[in-house]
């Protein structure tokens, strides 16, 4: 309580700017106020400034994040696709880049690109590179959160059980946080998007299907990591359905990208993924509507008994799919208020994305910005630092 | 931070006991944290005694709860029973007390019964009245929890928007929480049980069923406080029930004990309610043992979907069915093994509760407590107190 790394709390959240509001805030006294400040100073998190207003006497200094000097790195890894976003721990977006980046060509070529993007935004900023000091990549698969490692994602082969974050530690002095991108498109949403609810989901329809969920302001992971992983729940009525997970009737196999794109071809029309469907339903074709309005329905059958079991205050729809809302949300609320109860959905909104494309990157970037200044991280970072090391012992 | 709120967090959870120990941990200076402490036992909510641990000089004064003038009610309401329980803030059981009541009688009424209660448990643990701090009751029903309203509660006819907790402040000094039972007893289990997960579910197996979530250590309750309500969630293939709701199919149409005991009566055998499809398992009645065992199953389907989801660490099953636990669990594990993803269910334990029959009224209590011990209640209360309130109001 009131270590260094609390007192940092209180200047980043805004509770206080000034040695005179921390002394009033924590009760403590104004020298212990002074080693605190003075040891986050040290550490490079901290800064401080004339106010510039002056009255006549000494102006009050002021202190803040050093935004400068502190900077992490968001990236949005997709199958087919990377985006990759500079941002100051202020949560400012400096600057990003997307480019085509396919997530089979294995760990070791994806994440050196992720790092040639590094050198390049940081200079497109005029950061130096040591200002990096956090990295948080959102990947297509699940993760074991606390290590950083893929576990037997499906569509990314080679990535099982690699060591993400140690090909960045290796190379640079910082940290990296890896987690599923729905977790990233959550905290994107809720904390750069429109809707800053406590409790939410976030839906990405994609090629398959995902959720990342927001309970009491906080993501939750669940025991394994794998909490929101809801595209291999059972769509009632669809049994008949093979999934390449073994089980029949999954949601994926019945609702994702994939699943209408073949149901399309089966048809006749030419349909290769998602991206494609939606690009039907633009035109106006009757059937991809049709699938689509369905694939909706069957969404929102599954949701419909997460809404009476979570009691969301919003379900956020996002991923290729969601480009293509109308139909899709029509379909999903309509199951949703048919099926859930009364008290769950009376205040539920139902909403597509309001992160755009580059929601995935700037929750990643979030992810990385949390770390950077967590507490409990910087009271650790500051015990092993000589220097420091005094001062953090001492609290 | 660092308020007397946070100060009585401290000796609470056993952090310091000593004032030397409070100014190490928190920085602040010892005339602060005399003052703090000093207001923390003018309050009442904290004593200092000698240690007793005499080495020559003056031996150390120990701060601590004051748990002989601070004490909460944990009220377990059933359909047809009550449990009351008398606690300290430490989280000891007093002296409790069960008895038959039926809660269609009416609000006015049962919370007599539950007053009067109250008067006979201080007198039997030989506490003054007013050491009573608090009060949690669970209720067979949704509530909105900030207001201990009910809010059309099936089996609680006179219940809806009922004030439970003025029924209580109008007459005593104290504050009243009142929550869904399955809340309390998920509570009661992590606190008093023998899972001690941060991500639980329990799963109540009664006339309806219903489900206490703890995600990260806290109660989930929802947006609408309506989270954890399962039992009209659809069961793949039961279209065909009709739910008194409206819908069909709900979890708790086909697998609530309730149900159980119809079908058992429309083949022949006498059973009123779940308590005697449960004697009927003991007696090894064969259609008995079949139908719970497949009520198992149908719930086991119903928690696969939220084991991908949610990603529990263990599910604890309760309530009067989970008096057969053998085959009613045997089912359960049986459909959560085969739909749940490996990844979610490679940890996973399904059990029986292990608090017994009074576990609804010791998780009552603890919300109590809890509360009690709220650093922002505490100090919510010392700035309405006229003489504390200058030292409240300096921090």
């Amino acid at each position: 309580m009131n270590s260094p790394g609390d007192v940092l709390g209180l200047i980043s959240r805004g509770d206080a700017d000034t040695r005179a509001e921390l002394a009033r805030l924590t009760g403590m006294a104004r020298s212990t106020v002074a080693q605190r400040v003075d040891t986050l100073i040290a550490y490079g998190i901290v800064e401080e400034r004339d106010s510039g207003a002056s009255t006549g006497g000494r102006p009050p200094r002021v202190l803040r994040l050093d935004t400068d000097d502190n900077c992490v790195l968001g990236v949005d890894l997709g199958a087919t696709h990377s985006r990759v976003a500079l941002m100051d721990v202020g949560g400012a977006l400096l600057a990003d880049r997307e480019d085509p980046l396919h997530i089979t060509e294995g760990p070791e070529r994806v994440l050196g690109r992720i790092d040639e993007r590094m050198h390049e935004l940081v200079a497109a900023a005029e950061r130096p590179l040591h200002a990096v000091k956090a990295i948080g990549i959102g990947v297509p698969g699940p993760v074991e959160f606390a290590t950083g490692r893929p576990v037997n994602p499906p569509i990314m082969p080679g990535w099982h059980e690699y060591a993400v974050p140690e090909y960045f530690t290796a190379r640079y002095p910082l940290d990296v946080l890896v987690d599923n991108d729905v977790n990233a498109l959550a905290l994107g949403e809720v904390r750069h998007g429109a809707t800053a609810a406590g409790d939410l989901l976030f839906v990405k329809v994609g090629t398959g299907i995902g959720c990342g969920i927001i309970a009491g302001d906080r993501l939750h992971r669940g025991a394994q990591g794998s909490a929101g992983d809801i595209g291999h729940i059972r769509v009632p009525g669809s049994e008949a359905v093979q999934c390449r997970c073994g089980n029949t009737g999954c949601l994926e196999a019945v609702a994702g990208g994939a699943a209408l794109a073949a149901r399309l071809r089966a048809a006749g029309v030419a349909a290769a993924d998602g991206r494609a469907v939606v690009e039907l339903v633009d035109r106006g074709d009757p059937l991809a509507v049709r699938l689509v309005r369905e694939a909706g329905r069957d969404i929102g059958d599954v949701l419909a008994g997460l809404v009476n079991f979570f009691n969301p205050e919003a379900i956020v729809v996002g991923g290729v799919l969601a480009r293509a809302h109308e139909p899709l949300l029509a379909g999903v609320r309509e199951a949703v208020y048919q099926r859930s109860l009364p008290l769950a959905t009376h205040r539920l909104t139902v909403v597509p994305t309001a992160t755009g494309e580059a929601g995935g990157a700037l929750g990643a970037g979030r992810l990385a910005i949390d770390h950077v200044l967590d507490p409990a991280h910087v009271d650790t970072a500051l015990a092993a630092t000589p220097a420091a090391g005094a001062t953090a012992a001492a609290r």
